[in-house]
């Protein structure tokens, strides 16, 4: 067994500051090798299509690809897994994917247009991408939850196609996450990963369609090719490692607290988890609580390196002190493990997903309450959003001028037009403009 | 007088989706040197902050800063500009404020919630970013239309600190893009550009305090610094030359459909201008008509160079030929100048913004029409959206459970956290869940 070690902080001592920061600190390194390499594989497959991606495929993935139909699943392939799997898991993926798609529906948005006095019309139609392709890590982080997470807005949006492609190291491929791609409506798989299929999706191969946007996670080689084919096509964010940040008054169970915590740590050595709370007692029944449960998770050793590396239990004033320390970090799970939870709602500037109240694990949000589990993590809640449908929505402003708004608009348009010395746009507006106008 | 020459095509030739590929291929090219320039900028102004910055600035914009106050504006600088320009410009910029900001006042989103029959509530809270920053670009191509277009929306969105940025090369800078700046509601302007802009507001100096999202066109240094940067904050798109894409029956006035075209052409030799119409005659008269207004113009040179290297008229069956084409390019803009033009609105998939109708030349969405002038180019309609009150609010999920809900999701969520391995997932749901329950 090994020693167990947790940070405390006081939110009252003059270096919290500092020390807070220390905590977060965490950088995503992608080293010259691994942007060469991408750089070369993005390069290869744009010239070169299917052969590349095959060669990438077999060469990484230990794979045998003769041709390109080797790594393609049609729908009878992922109908196929779902008949394979339990029963029981069935239910409960059918069960989630009802509810995350009830949610979502709640996000479509819908074209809207007015009428001026003039009769000049105004408005936005917003319409579904064609196609998407959605990253699906291969190996021990196949997850059937984040397949379900990303597929599901992009068919309520309406998008045409969804693609999916997953790596199948050794051709290991999960029956789970095959059966997942089938009750979420995935059109077609391809068994592929890594920057080659960044590079497929992004660019398009013989057989592999271009798409509009990719999404999911992946290791630092799918990080880097999103990121150098960011503008060629739409990504979601770059991921960082999961957090979660745990408000409790010291009235809820500290076993229960201290498995939410775990519950992060075990995703990854790099996950955070950390607990405010005004209740120093609490805090220490916590820290017992964690080494006591963590010898009994199977992932214990992951875990144990998360808590002791960036775990911390941080002594609070009061609620409203911990959420401004909520709001500095911009959290990705927020829980507030308290009595009358909304309250605090309004104060909560920053956030990817709020857990109100004791018995709102964040657990459920990863798999079946409904909303997304993909979210900003490492304080880019500041600025981005769960995934949504409106991720995969796009919009086009309409300007439709009567006869009479052209006249008015066209003297304004005019004189700002000459004001930034472009005359072409001066005459353009000026001949709609009435005689003995401009 | 130099000779006029266009790109004629035909939709029905065997050959058009070839020569339209041609017509569109453009690729910005930031090369090593660029990208090496930019990543010593970016690592100096994190470590060094405002020396950094004065120093660039200095050596780039050949400036004597001598501390970081001398390339700080506060408002009063702002509304001191609003004074000195001439009561006509100043009406045009605060008609054309007003009208954007009532426009975009229909973007605003709100925060949503239902009750589940279990007694769960499920939503989205939404809430604006606290900072921005808007990159304002400095000498000829300093546009005031640009400081309204890009404030506007998170004034709107209730952004609380919107910060400027533009560069006074030669310590010129226009009383036009200050007093803009005044009008949109920018609380701070900083006198400095570049690559050394982006990384002050990216990562915070001493002087000018990091942002969570920055906006606004640049050349390619300040390009690539915001690809970098992307991810620890929010960047809005990265633009490439602006572009319109005309669909006329034949029946507008030649002269008004051509100088629409070379509205475009003035902006940039880049810039990409094309007319499709089924009738043959009239792409022969706006020729004509484009050969005759050129040598009228005062950025003739401009305009002739993107007429003959990027402009193409494009004989096609009819209008839903003409709309199948515009599908494919994803134009920037798009004017529909036809009869009737509102029963085209359903089969138009991608552009950023549609001017429909022959009153509505596009120059009049560029000032004041109301509707965004930062829109998606290079056929990036196809997945992003006009700037809008959207890109500055961000959104966070609720979920909040009864016992009831935790005792129901807490069973699916255990059975497929252990599908996926993950233990302390399955344990923190299952304390929810009653006794005997999973």
């Amino acid at each position: 067994m090994s020693e167990f070690s947790i940070c405390r902080l006081d939110a009252g001592s003059p270096d919290f500051s500092q020390a807070l920061e220390q905590l977060l600190a965490w950088e995503s390194v992608a080293d010259q090798n691994v942007i060469s390499a991408v750089t070369e594989i993005l390069r290869e497959v744009k010239a070169r299509g299917d052969a590349a991606v095959i060669e990438y495929t077999n060469r990484f993935d230990r794979r045998d690809l003769k041709s390109a139909g080797d790594f393609c699943l049609d729908r009878a392939a992922l109908t196929d897994a779902l008949e394979r799997i339990s029963a029981e898991k069935r239910a409960a993926l059918e069960t989630a994917a009802k509810r995350v798609r009830d949610y979502h529906e709640h996000q479509l948005q819908s074209s809207w247009q007015y009428r001026e006095a003039d009769g000049t019309v105004l408005g936005q139609q917003i319409t579904p991408m064609e196609r998407v392709g959605i990253y699906v890590p291969g190996g021990k982080a196949s997850y059937p939850s984040s397949v379900l997470m990303n597929a599901i807005p992009a068919r309520v949006a309406g998008v045409d196609e969804i693609l999916m492609v997953v790596p199948a190291p050794d051709n290991q491929l999960s029956d789970l996450v095959l059966a997942a791609a089938a009750i979420a409506g995935v059109d077609r798989v391809f068994t592929i990963g890594g920057a080659q299929a960044v590079a497929a999706l992004a660019y398009g191969t013989e057989t592999v369609a271009r798409v509009d946007k990719i999404v999911g996670p992946g290791n630092i080689f799918v990080a880097s090719a999103k990121r150098a084919v960011f503008g060629q096509v739409a990504i979601d964010m770059i991921a960082g490692p999961s957090e979660i940040l745990v408000i409790c008054d010291g009235k809820t169970d500290p076993d229960w607290i201290a498995m939410d915590l775990l519950s992060q740590a075990e995703h990854d050595e790099q996950a955070q988890s950390i607990l405010l709370s005004p209740d120093a007692a609490f805090l220490d029944a916590v820290a017992n609580s964690l080494e006591k449960q963590l010898e009994t998770l199977p992932r214990e050793a992951i875990a144990r390196r998360s808590i002791a590396g960036r775990g911390a239990l941080i002594l609070v004033r009061d609620i409203e002190q911990a959420i401004e320390v909520s709001n500095r970090i911009a959290p990705e799970h927020l829980e507030v493990s308290v009595d009358d939870p909304e309250q605090y709602l309004p104060r909560i500037r920053h956030a990817g997903a709020i857990f109100l109240g004791r018995y709102t694990a964040e657990a459920l949000g990863d798999y079946c309450a409904g909303p997304n589990h993909v979210l900003p993590t490492s304080g880019t809640a500041r600025f981005s959003s769960p995934l949504g449908v409106y991720d995969f929505q796009k919009r086009s402003s309409i300007i439709y001028c009567s006869p009479q708004g052209a006249d008015t608009l066209g003297r304004v348009a005019a004189t700002l037009a000459k004001g930034e010395g472009l005359d072409a746009h001066a005459r353009s507006a000026t001949y709609r403009v009435t005689e003995g106008g401009v």
